[in-house]
Order: C-alpha cells, then structure tokens, then sequence
C-alpha cells in the first residue's frame, strides 16, 4: 500500500512503479519520472532539488535522472540497478516508509517532485532513444489465423515457424508514443489480379492495428557475441504495449520477397511507461504449446518453463468525430493474454543475437500481434473480419468496421488488476490521408 | 590540381573532398577530416587551432567540425552548405589558392592540420551514428540472376519489381567500417529437403558478399511527410561503398515469410570516406531499362533521367593466411558499374517515404547488389558461382572459391580514375566462428 491514493486494480500501484519521460507546461523540458496511480514523481526534481536518493548510497548514478532527456542512460547501468533503485522508490511511496521525511512527511519536497497527470497536465513522451526496432511474429494464434486467410488452413504456419522465433527489423525512426495521431497512409495497391499487376497509387482502404507487447534492450551485446537465453533476461530492461499499424492492401503487393516495408514504417505506437523486468515476474506463465515433436535447438531451451507473462490485453475502438477519448462510450472489440506466444523475450533475444548481431541499450523487441482463438480475442482487424469480409459490430452502435476509418481511435489497454501491474494504455487516432 | 601531392587517378582527388572520422595514435578523440591523395586533413585543428574557416563566413557552425564525433550535425546542414564547406575546401587545396596564407605556404598550419594517411597511423571509424538502415533491391542484374536460380528465368522477377523500389528494414547497430573483422556466423540451417524439415545448427557453409553502393541522408523528413521525386537530392548527405555480407544458407530458411533477419544483421561494412552527392554530379548516367510498357506512378517519376553514378566497381578476394591485404597478390573476381541499378536514391528516397516514414540525419540506404551481366561482373558468390555449384577460380593460384573461407579478405573498391572521384575501399577479413 502506498500513502498516495491509488485507485482499485489499477496498473500503476506500489507493485509497478513504471518509468517514463514527462513534461508539463510549467517545465517544458523531458525528464525521467515514475507513475503511482493518477500520480507522477518527477525524478528530476526528486534527484536534484529534494536529494531523494540521499537514503540510497549504492545508487551513486543519479544524474541519470538529472541530466538526461530519455531513460537510455539509466537502462544501460543493468537489471540489479533497476531493480535497486525500483525497490528503494517502493520504499519511499509505502504507506510505511523507512523514510518518512524523505517525501511521505514533507509537503515541500512533495510540492517539488510530485505531480497529478491530469491537473497538472503531464505530457508523456518517447522513454527511451530507439537505436534499432525489431519485430518478431512469435503469436501463434496470429500467425495461424494469418495463414489459414491466405494459405489455407494445411500450409498454415510456414516450416520454418515452430523451430525459431521468425522476426524481421522494422523502422525505429516510426515509433512515436502513445497520444500520437496518425494520418492514413498512401502507396502502392493492386486493385485486381488480372493479367500482369499493375498498382494504382491510392490511399490505403486496408489500414489496421496490430495488437503488440514490445520489450526494451537495457545492457547491450558486442558485435559478434551471442546472448544466452537463460542469460538474457539481464539484456532487457522493461514492456510497453504496442500498435504496429499496417496498411494490408500496401503489405500484400510490397512484402514480396524482402517483407513489409513503407506498409508499416509509417507509424508504430508505444505506450509511454516502461513496467521494469522485474515487476512483471509474478505475471510468468507458459507459453504456448509448439505443435511439432521436434525439439527446440539447445540455444533457444530455456531453464525457466514458465517464461511468458499473463497480462490481461483489451482493444477499444471509438470514433473521434462522435465520442471523445474514454473508455465510455468506446467499444471493447477484443480481449486476450499477452501470454499467447510461442516464444519468450528471452529466446527472441536469444535468436536475435545468435549470429552475432549487436544489441544496443535502447533498441526494442516487438512480440508479433497477440491473437487468441476465437474471434472476440483477437489482436488485428485483419483476423476478426477475415480480410474484411466479416464486419465486426461495434456494441449497438449501429457502427460496424472492417478496417480503420477516419477519425477512428484505437486504444489499446495493458492491464492487471489483480497484480496492480500493467502497460496503462496506448492510444492512436487515424487521421484523413496528407493531414 | 592540388598543391598537395596526388597520385595519379587517385579517387580521392581534388574533384572528391570526401568527408570522414578518424583517430592518430597521437590524438585518439575520433574528429572530422577529409581526404586529399593519401593525405588528410584534420577538420577539428584546421578549424579549431588554425582558424582555417576564417575566410569562409558564411559558414558560421564551424563548432561541428570540433564538438563532434561524428559527421552527423554537419550532415544535417542541408546540401547548401555542403557545397559551400566542399568548395572552400577545393579552393584552400587548390595550386592556385586565393588563401596561401592559411595551409599551402603556412608550415605550422600544416603542422597542425595535415596527417599522411600511412605514416601518421590514421585510423578510420564509422562516419556517422546511424539511426536506420535499410536496404533496397535495385540492382535489377542481381535480382534477375538470383530470381533465375530459385525460380527459374521466366519467373525471375517478382510481378512488383519494376513498379517500385523493393526495399527492406536493416539493422543498424551491425554496420561497421572497413577493416572491421568478421567472425564467420552460426546458425539454423536446413541439411536435407526431406519430410518436415529439421534445422541443424552450424556454422555458415555459404558465407557471401554482397557489393553494393549506399547514401546517407543528411537532411531529415517529418512523420506523416513525402519527400518528393526531384527534391530528395536535397536530403542526400554523401555515399560510400558498402558489403552487406550474406549467410545465404541461414537466409534460405529463415527469410519466409518477412524477409532476411539473422543471415545479413551479423556485420554490413561500408567504407570510411563519405563521397558528398555533388562530388558524384559529373558522374550521373541513365539507370538501366525497365523491361514493362506500365509507367511509373507519377510520384517515382524523375525528372533527370540520368539518375545514376557511373562508378567503376571491383571487387577482390585473398587470403589472410597466405597474402597479406593488398591489391597486389589479391585476385580480381569482378568488375561492374555502380550505374547498374534500375532504381535510383531519389526514387528510393521518395518510396521510402511514400506512407509517411521518417527519415533522420545519419540514415543509411543501400542499394542493393550491384551485377551486370557476366560472371566476371556479378556482386556476390551466389550468383558467380550459382549457388557455389561452380566454384570461381582465384588466377593461377590454384585456389577456387564456392563461398568464403576463413581468412578470406574482401575488398571492394570503387574508384574513377578520370574523373578523379570514388568511394575508395571497402575491406573486411572473415574470422573462424566464434573468433
């Protein structure tokens, strides 16, 4: 329990304590903070003028949170420091603090470091500098919904799909965080399939979601070393809940054969806390059950069987032009797990590195869209509505959508209540094409 | 001419002025400098302790020559000022100079400015912080003999191929500089095409190069913006030439259904000299021919239609273990144009950005292999030796090669003697796995 009010089942209690980058119109500049309940702690101001790390020797870095317009520098000092630094703020905020005249007794220090996020208008962005951004497709409901659509439902998961975690880089310079509007895109389309292709240039009629957890690198790699898998929970620093939006009918003329390209660099959403590795470990679960009786390669055995998270993941839609932002008056259109992989972070890293690839503090590590089975699970309009076909009602609205209109807004929620830990959310609205 | 000494149809001539980052043993902060014969000049003291840019005042950022590590801020500029920076440069190095006074006739100025690039040590480091690679597929040569061998000539390329500029997301944090040594990759490889496939896990059996041509961008574009056809010259900082080494036989199974991930993101080289776009004007030539009567959409159309660089491009291979690196005693194996791409960067450039996507300063785009038409002038082993089903001989050394051994060192140069402007050399030794 925190002596700051946080309400019922709320993602951000005492047992989270996410990292972010805020700033408020009072004090435009980017600065580390950490969010308990509807509160913020401005790690800046609680480092530097309230000397809030006095009671933590062992923490001699505070100037990361002093100097630095992103959380990279803080990342990379490696999990045991996060996790010292995360533990000594849940101090701080318990309703018991060791150190009541730090924060919990000093309305001035209080008056410095602490704010609320909607009277004081917190503004959140990107937390971490993105050197490289990959994305896997360790989903395997997704995967197979995906293949059963366009290979049938025999040659639905490729052969390759079960025996590594199949991932391609994306766009790092596209991931905006969560608030961020997004226009419809443009390109290249085939209207039909008739005689040889020719592609009209049009705005995309395919624009989706994709429903997403995504991971950021703490410690990085050396060029051609390997992390082990049941070391590389040490590389990785913290979640986010992700939407990597694609233009479909731009994905299925382009993909051919190097993958996506302009069909998702034209935006990728996070949301803007990261929950630190540490605050999701009493979320581990199994992952899903491999089909094949092949076992994995020794690199990508993991010890720990339980190696995913279960993390409640709901999809709202709502339009602008008629409700504002709220999940009342916004539709539930999806609800699942984020333990529904085939793969865990650790052997995406794992694989990831296993030729030699450096990692870097700062890159991030998508999981694929995360689908359960039935249709009211699922993480992409392209799945729920069959390519389109199948409209999917929006409540009694007398809305229906098969993919994204203009105006559309696309919330994606991360949520534990059980726990007190989750993502918070991630909102993007589709704005009109050259807007 | 140059009042410094060049050796004859030298690429770094007083026509180039390439820009670059190096270090002496006697001074190890890496700094700006460009290149003049074998000669360099160190920007940091020609505009620090020797007040070089005294006579240039339009030129008022000089700091980015001395605060910097990289070439990154003054690649952000914009072309306007490269020209101007390039051309003063010519005229302080030119025979006739209008500014004697400050390096030509100046001893101590030279003392402080001038390095010889063998007997001073000058170590090269990567040029710029690169914040996205990617990739394109313009070499149509390449893409038509690689299509041939996997699925025969009459499908060779893909029905989008000559519609748009095929490209994919590299990795970034695996680009290094020339000279940088490259530990042979391991891993997931399928043996035999029998029943379910089964992956071993071995060393790379089919270790490749891949010559290629890249730019980086030096002026940055906005989410949500498309940078048009004839103004993406204007967001080109220079070029450089590049090997985007290829583990063909780990890209073969894992690249279904997203494209090439762990087989190419184990190192990509590039060469150390950023050859700026103006230096390359009087080199442009037309592209080659697109083989359909369909137009290009209007927003890939370009005006100049001669789009390309006509560099002449060879490739060497020795072997470390026998010959030490040199020109002299490696075996030439092939020679082709840089002008034999289908594509050209702006087209790449306004594709790229055709949804939306970001470009930053420091973005690197490659072109993917470049081939002509021959054996003797193709851009990887795969095709040379199709496959490596028919092994290259390395001249009367009795030696042969289907792919790369240990040891083997690749250099791929790229110069123009006549007009006195090229990339230089692009070379990288290939260690045992796990070296």
């Amino acid at each position: 329990m925190s002596w700051l009010p946080v309400p019922p089942d709320h993602y951000f209690s005492i047992n989270n304590i996410p990292f972010g980058i805020i700033s408020t119109p009072s004090n435009t500049t980017p600065r580390p903070a950490v969010a308990i309940g509807e509160h913020v702690l401005d790690l800046h101001a609680f480092a530097d003028s309230a000397n809030g790390f006095s009671q933590l020797p062992d923490f001699a870095q505070s100037e990361v949170f002093v100097s630095e317009r992103t959380l990279n520098r803080f990342a990379s000092l490696g999990r045991p420091i996060h996790r010292l630094v995360r533990e000594y703020l849940q101090e701080v905020l318990s309703i018991d603090t060791p150190y009541p005249g730090l924060l919990r007794d000093n309305p001035e220090a209080q008056k410095a470091c602490l704010l609320n996020s909607v009277e004081d208008d917190v503004r959140m962005h990107l937390p971490m500098d993105i050197g490289d951004y990959s994305d896997f497709y360790a989903g395997k409901n997704h995967a197979f919904n995906v293949g059963v659509l366009f290979r049938g439902r025999e040659n639905a998961l490729q052969p390759n799909y079960e025996h590594l975690p199949v991932g391609y880089h994306g766009r790092a310079s596209s991931v905006v965080v969560s608030g961020t509007r997004v226009p419809r895109p443009r390109g290249q389309v085939i209207k039909s399939g008739d005689g040889e292709k020719v592609p009209a240039f049009v705005e995309s009629g395919k624009l989706d979601f994709e429903l997403e957890i995504a991971a950021f690198v703490g410690r990085g790699s050396d060029l051609g070393s390997c992390v082990g898998v049941d070391e590389a929970g040490e590389y990785l620093f913290g979640m986010v809940i992700m939407n990597d939006w694609s233009a479909r009918d731009i994905q299925a003329w382009e993909y051919v054969p190097l993958g996506p390209f302009t069909s998702k660099s034209f935006a990728t959403s996070i949301s803007p806390w990261v929950v630190l590795m540490d605050a999701l470990e009493p979320l581990r679960t199994r992952p899903l059950e491999r089909g094949t009786k092949v076992p994995l390669l020794p690199y990508l055995q993991e010890s720990n069987s339980e190696s995913v998270y279960d993390i409640p993941l709901t999809t709202f839609l709502a339009n602008q032009k008629k409700k504002h932002i709220a999940h009342s008056g916004t539709h539930k259109i999806s609800q699942t797990s984020s333990s529904n992989l085939l793969f865990s972070f650790s052997q995406m890293l794992a694989h990831h590195t296993i030729t030699g690839c450096p990692l870097q503090t700062g890159d991030l590590v998508g999981s694929g869209t995360i689908s359960g089975i039935d249709t009211q699970s699922m993480g992409s309009l392209l799945e729920m509505t069959q390519n389109g076909t199948r409209k999917v009602l929006l409540g009694d609205s007398g809305e229906s959508r098969g993919f994204l209109e203009d105006g559309d807004v696309v919330v994606l929620a991360g949520g534990c209540g059980k726990a007190g830990v989750g993502f918070g959310e991630c909102v993007g609205e589709i704005l009109p094409a050259g807007k």
